[in-house]
């Protein structure tokens, strides 16, 4: 982010980015009677020198977030392909245009829609709502550098056997009992760093193709703990895509509990439980490359500023 | 609902029900080593004579809504089959047990999974939320009557095209041109009565065959405005299931805006849209059959209390 | 709502309303220096003939809810007043304004707003969001008739003793112990309805004197039940407010669980507490006055359609 | 987070850390017939050698995440005092407790409540959720250090004056007007880090007046933009507290555009606006010292890992 800025008694302006956030837009491809839709929600974030507006009330460099909404719309006037391309013009277009534009952050949810079926086949020009998982896409630029990262969220996936949890320290506070055979369940979040320099990669592929490993690979084998099932799915994903730099998880434990039927003088052979919803575990990790240089940077400005 | 009971000065009881909501049970069936998972979140009510509590603090009544909850996960272990079925077994059990249970309401949402695909097929134990609607489902028993509500809510749709607005009545307060051709979007809330009497009918074979309907009925045809496409989707689903009475559905108008690109020297032939949130028109309608006896005391009860 | 309307083959439109909904609207008051500030989030719907639309694609009768939205603002500029008061000049514009219009639904969310604290003194023109309770509002037109609900949702109160549960019956399925001490909490949602022909009340003051009724006598004395708590509640209201005809509630019962915690050789004398999401008792009742005609039509109309 | 670790083919384990997530303890305080709550959602998280868990399936490092929701509760016997003090309470117990537990995160929302007024005078017993802000609290473990950050989110405010937008640069996509009188509104989220090594500091007082002033500094004089606004709130902080080393802020700009009503020959004062939803602006700055030695890796560590 910018550099500090001096302001009078030394209390100085330390990093900061604006833009415009949400813009929802949809865009509909008409080139033949088989429509195509794409539907994202994008933000825009901008990152260059921007003291004057906060210590001197001085507009003059504050390109308005309203002009960055105008911007998302007119691009998409010519397609958006696939977010991570669209954000990358994006980014493109506003460090060229203004000196002072250092970098910045893009970035954006899309959802999935599906022709209706109808007759058998898909419809033409209707559609529903997926409604899975969001996918997500973040550009952040650093002058001419462009770090892009892939991802999805609320992806939840389900095993009702072939899990436990075992072997684990206990202390003063230890009630859990160890079992062998129990539901692991969680909604994936999971964001991937492709290589510096790729911008041309086929990201609508990848993604699909990410997608599908992290699937199977949550549901092969007998998971030890949500920590080694997770290590997997993120080293299925690098060992099969050079492309891709690290990957992160964040994975909710969505605690699963038998119910207690004994009071009434029934069995529970791991058949009926209670789905709760908080407190939940919360594990969470990176898998990344040996020896591969680190960018923090792109994931300290992917990440929420606050 | 009960009887009003009198209180001191004329101030009295009125219509009251009480239980336990949102009892999240999932069942798993592990007959053989391919399992199957049913996900519900079920809220269960009872109506009766429950004056003593509210007037005297005498509880002697008051079924414990902890008891409710526990009945829940004990008829789990036995199979849930389908919400309608499960539910019914509900009501059956609180009228038959205690006297002045005189009747109530039980309602349930469930949430679909699909297996995930490893190797070309679906898994044995390993699920991902399929994400796409919610389905409901409302039993109301009113002594030995029982009213069966299916529905779904949360069905997201979408035409690109075939869809307008027009011939509508302009006042002082209008600004709204006439259109042809728009976008037409809705989250689909939909409720279907089964006739009365029915208890035995395929509610899983029943709910896929109108959700179908739904979707194929909104994408066919030239839609001049929510309310026809509404009452077609409605007639639609009458027209093949003489053991549904009435159907109702509340459909958002998710407005999409055409972004006027020509301050930027662009064109925008319905290609570019705004998504907008807030406000969006809201179209609800009941379609139903000529003559037959309504039901008023049904749909009052399946609804939200306060 | 409007009456049946014939189709073919015996399949007929029941009961219909359409409109515009959450039109969010700010009304700053700038008479002087110091402004006053009116935050509302308000939904319009018809009722009336409007076949045609549903079943000929004929829209003459469709008055837009785009210009139910203009109407909504171009209300405003002279001013809320009240959320009631609003509504019901809303409902007379409409259903004098279009002779198909018999009646409708109005409702409106309000937000209140506390001035901030400058120097000792609330500011002028700056204003912070108190954010505790959503005041609603519904009228509902049925010819020249007005229904007039008023309410309050998301107020969250907790009482940490004098209150229990015990004396109820047991059965098969009973594991709840009896308890003379717990904690109590719960989100009161209200709604009271105006005596009929009530139209100049003064709706503002009203509100608040109910709301500090419901927190005072959800205070006083020993809860035995939430049931019992709840009827002291509406009790108290109605005897105090004879323009009062009847008030509902809907409480949830939020059970705060005393954590055992023995296993770490500590007591819990009622000190430490697990706040519970799901699931949740569910406490609904009516409390109104003996002898008193009904107007369920008033509620069902007021009440979500679908 | 911990270093990396070596796997197979050069894909190696990364930063990682885990745990129990919106742990919802209650704690009353019944030391005399006047009681008090705290009402706090704890998360907390582990960092350390956990390879062998992901890496190898041996689980003899993972203390569970049912062990640390335990703790928070049998911790909360004695008391919660502030949030930093009760995080810090925690962050000590996991670190010295076991060997290769060599940092952490814990973190708390906390929901603040008011006595009920009854008879004139605040209750003993119940309690009203204020139902504004949520106060944050995150404390960061790295060895023996500790970093301490406070803060607070969704606190709503708005200026009906005293707040323009002008002097900003014009391309081809700005469509923007200047204004020099619009309504000012954002949800405040702060969140500020106490100076390295202060951890018994009087953290409800200094909350307290944080967000006085914070509300204070929003109310005065004339904003030229929200990033004006933004850096005087912070430097107002930083200048009356030393102990705060810097802060951070994230203001949405809820956008509340002036409604034409020209077109129903009535003129607009500013008197009535739409409040809109989305999308907004968004402006964010970190408000530090100059000189000041910075700590990236306590905020890196006390925002979303993913």
């Amino acid at each position: 982010m910018s550099e500090n800025t001096s302001g009078a008694d030394g209390i100085v302006l330390g990093a900061n980015q604006y833009g415009k956030a949400e813009v929802r837009v949809v865009k509909v491809t008409r080139d033949s009677a088989r429509h195509d839709i794409e539907d994202l929600s994008v933000t825009s974030q901008l990152r260059g020198d921007f003291a004057a507006a906060h210590l001197a009330g001085d507009n003059g460099h504050v390109v308005p977030t309203d002009t960055q909404k105008n911007t998302v719309f007119a691009f998409a006037r010519d397609g958006i392909g696939s977010p991570e391309q669209f954000l990358l013009r994006l980014s493109d277009h506003f460090t060229s245009s203004f000196d002072w534009v250092e970098g910045g952050r893009w970035s954006a949810e899309s959802y999935a829609w599906e022709r209706v079926q109808v007759d058998g086949r898909g419809h033409d020009h209707s559609f529903v709502r997926k409604g899975q998982e969001t996918r997500t896409a973040v550009v952040v630029a650093d002058g001419a550098a462009r770090h892009i990262i892939a991802g999805l969220t609320g992806l939840t996936v389900l095993k009702t056997t072939e899990s436990g949890f075992a072997g684990y320290p206990k202390d003063r506070y230890t009630t859990l009992p160890e079992t062998t055979d129990r539901i692991l369940a969680t909604d994936v979040t999971a964001r991937w760093r492709y290589a510096e320099g790729a911008r041309d990669l086929d990201f609508n592929a990848l993604y699909a193709d990410v997608k599908g490993m992290l699937l199977e690979q949550f549901t092969r084998g007998y998971s030890s703990a949500l920590q080694a099932t997770m290590f997997d799915m993120g080293h299925r994903v690098l060992a099969a895509h050079p492309e891709i730099a690290e990957i992160r998880m964040s994975l909710p434990n969505k605690h699963h509990f038998v119910v207690d039927l004994s009071p009434f003088d029934l069995d529970n052979p791991n058949e009926v439980f209670l789905a709760a919803d908080r407190p939940y575990g919360l594990i969470e990790a990176a898998v990344t490359r040996e020896g591969q240089a680190e960018v923090p940077q792109a994931w300290e400005a992917a990440s929420a500023f606050c």
